[in-house]
């Protein structure tokens, strides 16, 4: 690990200091690192991801519960589950390229550890951990509203790809109702189909698949909700 | 719900005096009642739910990662399961006495939803997520340590109990290895086992059950590692 790049990218680009700098290195160390190099007494980044993996939780949660208040708790808790998730946590350890400084073992590095997303997840965990231990929260908000939080005003995180499934939980959030989706109509290249809520016909939706057509006629439900 | 009370309540037990009453009313007022009571326009507990899940984890996790410096992660996971869940979660919520303040509809309210655990949890989280955002996380530790960290610190959550996967997860830290107990003595009221970790024989346990002897021998060899 280079000690110097790596302090110059974190001041740089994050304004960020390490004050106990074995904390950055023990979360950038692999266990098959320490277990090879047991003479020098380092610690892996496990008990520092247990921590992380909690610090962004509730960061995230905070962010997102205040940046949409008026979102009910189911969508919230979906949206949460598709910003911390292996996907964009390993997308974040790249963006902020931490990637080359990961202590690895001999094996593991053969192995092609250093691309692989759930390790890459695992260091980005443990390097919140690590700044939360270090610097506080303040400064763990400061360096997400440049990664993590920029990511999610961009939109990255929109959740809008399944209305079927957003519409059901609106929808049932005071009890059971009945939600059909009808074809109504058919002919070479698209399907038409009615949603029916207990019954009552809403909205069309048409598409080159079942699937889509239901998409969109889920989709126009929302809009009417959420426009009232 | 009896405002005075439960204020005369906080004030007297946690020091807490809420700035934002509507947060501490929402953190108490199931959907059912919010939704018997449209025309109040009162908020369900929910959204603060959402938030007050990850209050805890983080806190718990922040002071188990303290309190035990040595636990390897895999332990650390452990001993939050048993802290962050429902049994526990429904304790400390009775324990604080906030069941009969919390809004019920009438339906839940007969049905006994009052004393069902998950209810409380959600309560228990919920006031957890309204205390946060009132008063910021300071004020949620002070209140954690006469509640939550005083069972920590008091052992109720030694996970104790189950040494085999204890040892387990400790042995197999760098790596698979083959560990096994055989019954190597048995008469009409106790097991002997012999734990066998890559075919060596290591600790032996005695037990009215053959788990029970496992438990004992798997104690033992535990013993033996953390005084090495």
């Amino acid at each position: 690990m280079n000690d110097r790049k790596l302090a110059d990218l974190l001041k740089d680009r994050y304004n960020i200091v390490f004050k106990d700098i074995s904390l950055l290195h023990s979360a950038l160390t692999h266990s098959s690192y320490a277990n090879e190099h047991r003479e020098l007494h380092v610690k892996d980044y496990e008990r520092l991801e247990f921590l992380g993996d909690a610090v962004l939780e509730l960061n995230v949660s905070e962010y997102i519960f205040k940046k949409f208040p008026q979102l009910p708790e189911g969508r919230l808790t979906k949206l949460r589950a598709d910003i911390v998730c292996t996907a964009s946590f390993s997308q974040f350890c790249r963006e902020v390229g931490l990637p080359e400084f990961i202590r690895l073992g001999n094996g593991e590095q053969k192995a092609g550890a250093r691309n692989r997303d759930t390790l890459l997840e695992d260091v980005f965990e443990a390097f919140m951990g690590a700044l939360y231990l270090d610097q506080g929260n303040a400064q763990v908000v400061a360096f997400l509203q440049q990664t993590v939080y920029r990511h999610i005003d961009a939109g990255q995180f929109s959740s809008g790809n399944d209305f079927k499934t957003e519409l059901q939980e609106e929808l049932q959030q005071n009890g059971d109702v009945d939600i059909n989706y009808q074809v109504v109509a058919e002919n070479e290249t698209d399907f038409t189909v009615q949603l029916l809520v207990d019954g009552k016909a809403l909205t069309k939706g048409t598409g080159h698949s079942k699937k889509d057509a239901e998409q969109q006629a889920a989709q126009r439900q929302l809009d009417v909700l959420h426009n009232n």
